[in-house]
C-alpha cells in the first residue's frame, strides 16, 4: 500500500489540477460566441470547484494544509497552461474535453493502486460532469460547416498530450513517492508502458469523437 | 402585480449578474497572494454559477431563453466592472464584498413588489452564502497590519457605490418595465428615496463591518 506521502501528493495534485483548470475554464469562457456558450464553461468551471472543495477536505483531514499539498505541483500545471493557452474558442473546447480526459484517465489508473477511501474519492472527482456532451456538440458542428479546422484541431489535440507527457514525466522525475506509486501499481515496466497505451488509446477515441484524426 | 416582461427583465437582469460576477470573481481569484486564497475567490465564482443555473432554469420555465433575457443588461453590467477594474488583491475583495451586498440590497427591496414565487427564488440566489465573512475577515487584517490602506479602501468603496448608482440609473431609463416595477412598488417618489436611503445606509453600515469610514 503507498505511503501516506505518496497519497497526499496525489491528492495534492488533483487538488491544483481542479484549481487551474478553474482558471483555464473561466478565462476561456470569455471567448465564447454567445451567453449561452460562456455560461456552460463557466458551468464546468464551477464543478471543478466543487472537485476541490472535496479534496481540500480530505487533505485538511489528512493533516495537511491544501496549499501545502497543492504547491509543489503548481509549476508543472502552471506550465502545462502556459504553454498550451488556446487561440480561440474551439481551441479552448478541445482543451477542456481533451485535457480533462487526459487528466481522468490517468487518475483513474493511479486509483487502482491506492486505498479504498482515496479510490472512492479520486473516482467521484473525476466522474464525467456532463460537459463532455457539450463540447462534442460544438466541435463536431463547427468542423461541419467549416471542414478546414478539423486539421488546425487535430494538431492542437496532438499539441496538448504531448505538452501533457512532457509534464508529467517532470512532476514524476520530481515527486519520488508518485514515481513509486506508478512504478509499484503498474508491476514494472512494461505495466508502465501497457499503460501509457491504454491512455493513448483512449485519446484518440476522444479525438475521433469529436470529428479528428489524432 | 408586475407584468410578464417586467419579471422576466428583473431575472435577466440578475442572470447576468450572476454571470458577469462568476468572471469577475474568477478573474480577480489571479490576484491571490495565497493559493488559500485564491480557492475561496473561485468558491464564490462557484457559488455565483449555481445562483445562475437556477435563475436560466426560470427564464427557460417562463418561455424566454437565458441568453434573450439577458442580453438587453450586458452593457450596463459590463460596463460597471470594466470601470471598476481592482487593482490589486484587496480591492478585489472589497468589490467582491461591496458590489454583491449592494446588488443583494437592491433586488431585495425589488423583490417585495413580486409574486411569491420569483420572490422567493430571488431571496435564496442572494442569500449570503459564507463569503462574506471571509473578505471581511481578510480585509480588516491587511487594515491592521498597514492601517494606510484604509483611506484608499474607503475611496474605493465610494467609487464602487456611484457607478453601481449610475449604471442602476442607465438601465430604469432604458427599460419602462423596470422603472415601472419600482415606481408601483414603492409608491412614489419619496418611496424611491426612502428606499435608496435604506441601500446606501446599508452600504455605509458594510463599509464600517470592513474597517472603513464609507
Amino acid at each position: 500500500m503507498p505511503d501516506h506521502v505518496a497519497i497526499i501528493d496525489l491528492l495534492g495534485a488533483l487538488a491544483y489540477g481542479e484549481l487551474s483548470a478553474f482558471d483555464r475554464l473561466a478565462e476561456d469562457a470569455r471567448m465564447a460566441p454567445s451567453l449561452s456558450g460562456r455560461a456552460a464553461l463557466a458551468e464546468m468551471a464551477a464543478v471543478e470547484i466543487g472537485h476541490y472543495r472535496r479534496l481540500a477536505e480530505r487533505l485538511t483531514m489528512l493533516g495537511v494544509t491544501p496549499e501545502e499539498a497543492m504547491a509543489p505541483f503548481a509549476p508543472a500545471l502552471d506550465g502545462f497552461h502556459s504553454t498550451t493557452v488556446p487561440s480561440d474558442w474551439l481551441e479552448g473546447l478541445v482543451k477542456a474535453y481533451v485535457g480533462d480526459g487526459l487528466a481522468a484517465d490517468f487518475y483513474r489508473e493511479v486509483a487502482d493502486f491506492v486505498d479504498p477511501a482515496t479510490r472512492e474519492l479520486m473516482l467521484d472527482v473525476l466522474a464525467d460532469t456532463g460537459s463532455a456532451a457539450f463540447v462534442v456538440r460544438e466541435v463536431r458542428a463547427a468542423i461541419a460547416s467549416q471542414p478546414a479546422l478539423a486539421g488546425r484541431l487535430a494538431l492542437w489535440g496532438r499539441r496538448l498530450v504531448g505538452e501533457a507527457i512532457s509534464q508529467t514525466q517532470h512532476v514524476l522525475a520530481e515527486h519520488d513517492s508518485l514515481a513509486e506509486l506508478l512504478v509499484e501499481g503498474t508491476g514494472d515496466l512494461s505495466g508502465i508502458a501497457a499503460l501509457i497505451r491504454r491512455i493513448t488509446d483512449k485519446h484518440a477515441e476522444r479525438m475521433a469523437t469529436l470529428g479528428l484524426h489524432g
